[in-house]
């Protein structure tokens, strides 16, 4: 008898309600299909620019960090990447982890103690739920997008005496299930005149969003408000891998002297740091890829709607379309593999509520000939009956 | 007013306890210091062959994953070094995460819940502290390497009615800190009669540890054991960046279907999976590497403790000097960097008593010059009265 023999159970009820997850690993060319899965939103990860700068840092600086940013870890390449984030997004400092995760998981922990209140969508993404989970205050976890029950929670927590750190909320500003976005606007003024700090995860959003890319927060003008913080990563439109805050001078400031999740990992490799600058520079230089990956966003969106799907619009390179039972989502997107297309299924308990989905991104270099095949795939997934 | 006002009296106050942590960037050459700081253990950051692998892994399947491993993020690439390196090590196989604290996170929060009770060293690196806090169980944070308390709790978690999953015992192998290893062959038969599952942290002993760099458990011929499960990161002896959780079958398979930090988190890049594949080839190739990491680090804690120094035996790459003040040892890693040598320098917190140390790592690639330098700069610590 094993301590892990549970394990075998736990296997066949997950079996039993089509809930099992495996692995399909895949060649590079995503074995002949059209890519609209996967979160490369400007088509940047394969290009040839991007490959070449982090080959280059590879040669100069090595595979590896080596380290934690506070031992060896931070080199020149990191500092500097660092300071043309910050200013791309207009906010005063920005600094770098090995991913996504571990920068909520610090921001959130380090900003909040045990008398913090932390509201958090129902829809954030995992990393935002688990940083919750970290940290040592009281979680509400608010309707989506309520503003309401939101003002009605600070306001009854800030009814009791005022302590420091603040109370704080935090906040998709693209939802990375259905693609729609945060009331950003109301979100931030409801903190603002409650004191609280506001974080808005910017995954989905940096690169897609922004006339120039630089995300909703930016777009809006918030993200020099004080008491606003941004996260992001560097893995989706950036085409690389890591992640990033961006906030007051003092905010990063703290984070170094006090975050554990990027206190105690080896900082992100310098390949995957070059790889993302020059990422950076191309959305710079290219303006309309942003909007090029929203425009084909909503020309996905209009065709599934045609066809009489249930689609969410998307506000960003996002569109998911509800198919309830997971089953049916594996079917459809089986179905939509069959025609050459590679969707995203998404299943409980990956999604806010008990509706699977089957969720499309739209890339910057889709053309005509791809969008008409991925019409060719939701008329099969449709005419099969499955979301309809 | 903001909600971010308190960091200045926050700063201030770390400022004053001279436990303000700061970044300082580093050149490739590390400024021309000779490096005893990194966990570059074998000095495969900055290989030829590592650099060419990732370099041609970037051109072949591009900078980034581009999603979660459960969408379009595992390619072959990954699923051919997951099958390379539970063959290494001897299980029957690996998961790849993006980072080591990643797949601390995941397992323990997976094989755990709230009945479960959690064992961790007091000496267990920072990843697992956040796991333990992450997970739903009661969490015992055991005495450094004291079997018998261990012991005495599981015993007494176990008299009350069984269940499943079971209680879990998680132990760095070689402590980041001080360097020493666990009490692995005690701990397996803790773990073993109370039926609970032990999990090992390899960070620090998988490339440096063994006949020929397997790591400590599979040099003990633990890693077969049901009930037993490894983790480790790709960014020390591998020279890359990365995480990975070494198991049977079904604890792979358990942890696909359930680890959030796993499900939910982009892949590692093909580049630094080429990169650690590389590095993996060459370990194999050069079976006396870990064992020259390993001779340096005990000529490095002869030359320390023959100046008087209080330093730990160094089981695996890891040399610890104990400075008790924190001012002290910032000072003792200066005087050492004036010396032409880069050393590391831990303080509260992440020091698991109150004395802060210099931390020095052996690489393979010390010779006797860089042997003489390090003699150098520690004589001038010593005749400074720095920690002697």
């Amino acid at each position: 008898m094993s301590a892990l023999d549970w394990l075998t159970s736990f296997r066949d009820r997950r079996i039993n309600e089509g809930l099992r997850r495996e692995l399909h690993p895949r060649s590079p060319s995503l074995d002949g299909l059209l890519d609209l899965a996967s979160n490369d939103y400007l088509g940047l990860a394969r290009h040839p620019e991007v490959i070449k700068a982090a080959q280059e840092a590879a040669q100069t600086w090595g595979t590896g960090a080596t380290a934690s940013r506070l031992v060896t870890g931070t080199t020149w390449l990191h500092a500097e990447f660092e300071a043309q984030l910050a200013d791309f997004v207009g906010t005063e400092a920005a600094l770098l982890f090995s991913s996504g995760y571990l920068a909520n998981l610090s921001v959130i922990s380090s900003l909040t103690d045990a008398q913090s209140l932390i509201i958090s969508d129902t829809s954030n993404h995992a990393s935002i739920v688990d940083a919750c989970r970290l940290a040592r205050g009281d979680v509400f976890v608010a309707p989506h997008k309520d503003v309401d029950s939101i003002r009605a929670a600070l306001e009854s927590a800030t009814a009791t005496a005022p302590h420091q750190p603040s109370h704080l909320l935090i906040t998709d500003a693209v939802f990375s299930v259905d693609g729609d976005q945060a009331p950003l606007v109301a979100l931030a003024d409801v903190a603002r005149t409650h004191n609280a700090v506001l974080v808005v995860d910017e995954a989905h959003s940096l690169g897609t969003m922004g006339d120039h890319g630089q995300g909703l927060t930016s777009l809006l003008g918030l993200q020099r408000e004080p008491g606003v913080i941004l996260t992001a990563t560097l893995s989706k439109a950036f085409g690389s891998q890591g992640g990033v805050v961006l906030g007051t001078q003092a905010t990063i400031d703290h984070l170094i002297d006090s975050a554990r999740p990027f206190i105690f990992d080896t900082a992100l490799s310098p390949m995957n740091v070059g790889a993302a600058q020059a990422a950076l520079r191309l959305i710079k230089q290219h303006p309309e890829l942003p909007e090029q990956a929203r425009t084909n966003a909503g020309h996905l969106a209009n065709l599934a709607e045609s066809m009489g799907f249930d689609v969410c619009t998307p506000d960003a390179a996002v569109v998911s379309i509800v198919i309830d039972n997971p089953q049916d989502a594996l079917a459809a997107r089986d179905l939509c593999a069959a025609h050459g297309v590679r969707v995203g299924c998404f299943r409980p308990p990956s999604v806010p509520d008990s509706a699977s989905r089957l969720r499309l991104t739209a890339r910057a270099d889709l053309g005509e000939p791809e969008l008409a095949r991925a019409a060719a795939a939701l008329a099969a997934v449709a005419h099969a009956g499955l979301g309809v």
